[in-house]
């Protein structure tokens, strides 16, 4: 086993896929868990508290902001997101891969926190199944989509920050994709400092 | 596809199993080919020309060396064993995995040439484990065991030096481990400029 666990990013456009092949790379393992967002938004119908979002009052989130126990935090529509740090670090020191489905803003301020990060971009296979996506989740008008284009355009030019790039053509695809990233970031020689010494000292 | 082939590294030492591991790896594939290097010492009855080493005079050699077509070499015992940097350049170019197995101070010059090289280093699982691997080779006395394995433990010590460990605990998880770390290579995003900027232009 690595020395512990692996916080790894991911990040991609709206359009790219991010839930699904999470869900589908999450299946039925236990070495790999995504970090569960908190969120001042009021609940929907179909989500589940502690699930989709930790849902919490502006002035819970606050608290927690000036408790300096928040990773990163941002603003949407007038309400606050962000990835509460203790549960990130308790599963890191379980030895599990830790997985943060977070914003390019929020992976810059990550990177600066944890400099071991793995980042991942998840990138559409082509700018058509971009858009047919884009349009395919609701029927919302021309402009909509086209702000949205532009938007997920200016976002994956930032692709380059990132250590790895997945390309989302099948959902099983990127899932092995990420899967195999994990894998590999486990044998990094950094992360096996004690099994390295380990044989030494006993030659 | 990645925009070219990747150059890997892979040391070890002695009692390691790196060649063993390494044939497990081949077997069946086309995209990945190990580098055969080219030496002056004699064949022996059981090698093959081309497949096992390059065998050619000393005069040969050193006139590849002073045309600087080598990408690193060393003198063993007498003999002259290196790497031709011809080969290697004409396989990545065809976008293949190219793995050189070399020493320690060959992996240090091929750094500096090729600044993307991945380099792994292959551990044996335990320090009694190389021991028996060291004993099981041969018949040899005592102290040529211990000598080994105090050129193995100054060797493993040089382990840091390199981006990813292998443990091999068995020859298919070692064989697996250098694919996993291949795979997720070929996904680094500065391997995939091309595809990133496609999509991104299409847009």
């Amino acid at each position: 086993m690595t020395d512990s666990g692996i916080l790894v990013i991911l990040s991609g456009p709206s359009g790219s896929g991010k839930d699904t092949v999470l869900n589908k790379f999450l299946d039925g393992r236990n070495d790999a868990k995504v970090s569960v967002s908190m969120t001042t938004r009021a609940k929907r119908e179909d989500e589940v508290d502690g699930v989709n979002y930790y849902f919490v009052s502006r002035e819970y989130f606050e608290k927690k902001l000036s408790e300096d126990k928040m990773l990163e935090y941002a603003e949407y529509a007038g309400n606050l997101y962000g990835t509460p740090k203790a549960p990130v670090d308790e599963m890191l020191a379980e030895g599990k891969a830790v997985i943060l489905k977070i914003e390019i803003q929020g992976a810059d301020k990550i990177r600066k926190l944890y400099p071991d990060v793995v980042s991942i971009f998840l990138m559409p296979p082509s700018a058509t199944v971009l858009e047919n996506r884009l349009r395919g989740r609701n029927s919302e008008d021309e402009e909509t989509i086209n702000h949205r284009l532009v938007i997920a355009k200016e976002e994956m030019r930032r692709a380059a920050d990132y250590d790895y790039v997945v390309i989302n053509d099948t959902v099983e695809n990127a899932a092995a994709g990420i899967e195999t990233i994990i894998n590999a970031e486990r044998r990094k020689t950094f992360r096996n400092k004690n099994i390295i010494s380990e044989v030494i000292n006993n030659v």
